[in-house]
């Protein structure tokens, strides 16, 4: 079950209406690898740092069972930098400061160690980088799943669209969905975008839930009711490793496997929201993931008898 | 299983992305009644129209289960008339006109065979004519559902929280409930509201969905993804009427049973969006609703086996 992901491992300034904090530990392959942990024994991360990327932040995410062998440090480079500010609806957000350093000229370099993957998680970086990491790949995995931006839609379409047909899932907000496909109604941009490839698609609407449509069906997983959102930095990183991680533990690509790694992402995601940065993972038990799968089924469950209804 | 509605039977004219309607049929009243019947033989219905009013239409809710004993038709008045215009976002429109006519002195009279009453909904009226109409009742029905507006939170705020102290459950959307509690995440929201009288609360969140909420429980009911929404109008009474329409059919105002109701309630407004106006309502089959509240299933069910998760 070796997964493997790429993605940034960054610094982040967060501000929220709740506080501000320094340079914390942030980036797509740092939420996803700690979400992921939590249902497979190690996950392969490829991605890169700066000299000024601190020893503890390595020793703690290889103590969560991420595999660092694949994340480069760069000598005399600085670690990609993001600061963002939230709005008080916590659903909209200015970024202050984007430095790329290391990440301008990356080169995914995968360990031989990593051949052996058989579900790729590709956190969100350039499409043309995502791709490399594909064909770099001797055998394709069982499962690819990509995660992008509005920020490459609005300057790489080209490229994201090539990287696109490789791919099995895709996990895009739905702005992003409408964006990409040109529709408004969701349902709509589903078809139009699974006719660029990715045969399932992952719809996420923040506090609204994420979607998963497959050729005619499609499911939906509803985001927890929480009293506060303290900072939703990487909460999408961490739903997509909660389910990949989830799918690599079992084994099973089908769409009724799917929905269950729905619900676990949304799980996982709604811890990441409940304090700063990657607070709230690193200090994680499998009792309180047991007790808030719980809750998601208490919420949506319901027992209609269907010959019965009317 | 007598059901009571009080609301407004008006018309409406409505202009979406897809077209322009003259007046229509609309009104809180005539869609809870229309949704309802669905649920139960006969919806008696307390409301106020001119002398303008088709009888054609009278026919028609008749014909569908609707009782227009209680609904006055005054001489040398006009119906209530409301003109809005929607954007192209489908959830936020103008109001280009609202001409009060018969309603600005409306009297809610309960005729006497109305009295056995043991399902009450108060559609959106002024808080003090819903109050009104509980007070009218000889016995206090099994379950009064409330349905109101911002536009009472404006205007009228005292006189909606007396009214709130009356009845069981409050049917407002997120913004209303924004407004009403002075919270902005929704599960405070309820917590505060459920203080001021009702005990439980639905939040309707439109595309996003609905929550129920009673004392620590929380239930979500998924909206239908939907190629298009053709025209909201009606679709929150709409689902008011299901809602309480199943209830009075059930018999039954357990939590339990109210998911169930929440369910058949977003299962009616989805079709309710599909047309202009009461048009898909009037026209819709026992098999058709079977088949939607099948979607729903579909949409949401999962089985993660708690014990065997992580």
């Amino acid at each position: 079950m070796s997964l493997l992901t790429i993605g940034t491992v960054a610094f982040d300034a967060i501000e929220t209406p709740f506080g501000k904090t320094d340079k914390i530990l942030g980036g797509a392959a740092t939420f996803i690898g700690l979400s992921a942990s939590n249902y497979v024994n190690k996950v392969n991360i490829v991605s890169v740092v700066g000299e000024d990327f601190p020893e503890e932040y390595i020793k703690m995410l290889e103590r969560h069972g991420v595999n660092t062998k694949g994340l480069q440090i760069k000598k005399g480079e600085k670690t990609f930098f993001w600061s963002g500010k939230y709005h008080n609806d916590m659903n909209t957000r200015d970024t202050i400061d984007t430095q790329l350093n290391v990440l301008e000229n990356f080169d995914p370099i995968i360990p031989e160690e990593y051949q052996d993957c058989e579900y790729l998680m590709l956190g969100n970086l350039a499409p043309s980088v995502q791709k490399q990491v594909i064909e770099r790949l001797r055998k394709r995995p069982k499962l690819i799943v990509m995660d992008t931006m509005n920020f490459w839609m609005d300057i790489m379409m080209d490229e994201l669209k090539v990287t696109l047909k490789l791919v099995d899932v895709l996990s895009i907000n739905d702005e992003e969905a409408r964006q990409l496909s040109g529709e408004y109604s969701l349902v709509k941009a589903a078809q139009k975008i699974m006719g660029m490839g990715p045969k399932y698609l992952i719809i996420k609407k923040g506090e609204h839930g994420a979607l998963l449509f497959h050729k005619n069906q499609v499911f939906f997983a509803p985001a927890l009711p929480l009293e506060e959102v303290f900072d939703p930095t990487g909460a999408g990183d961490t739903f997509a490793g909660g389910f990949i991680g989830y799918i690599a533990q079992t084994k099973d690509v089908s769409f009724e496997n799917m929905k269950r790694a729905l619900i676990h992402g949304s799980a996982l995601a709604s811890f990441s929201v409940e304090k700063f940065g990657t607070e709230r993972l690193v200090d994680l038990s499998d009792d309180e993931i047991g007790k808030r799968l719980q809750q998601f089924v208490d919420l949506v469950q319901f027992d209609i008898v269907l010959e019965n209804t009317i």
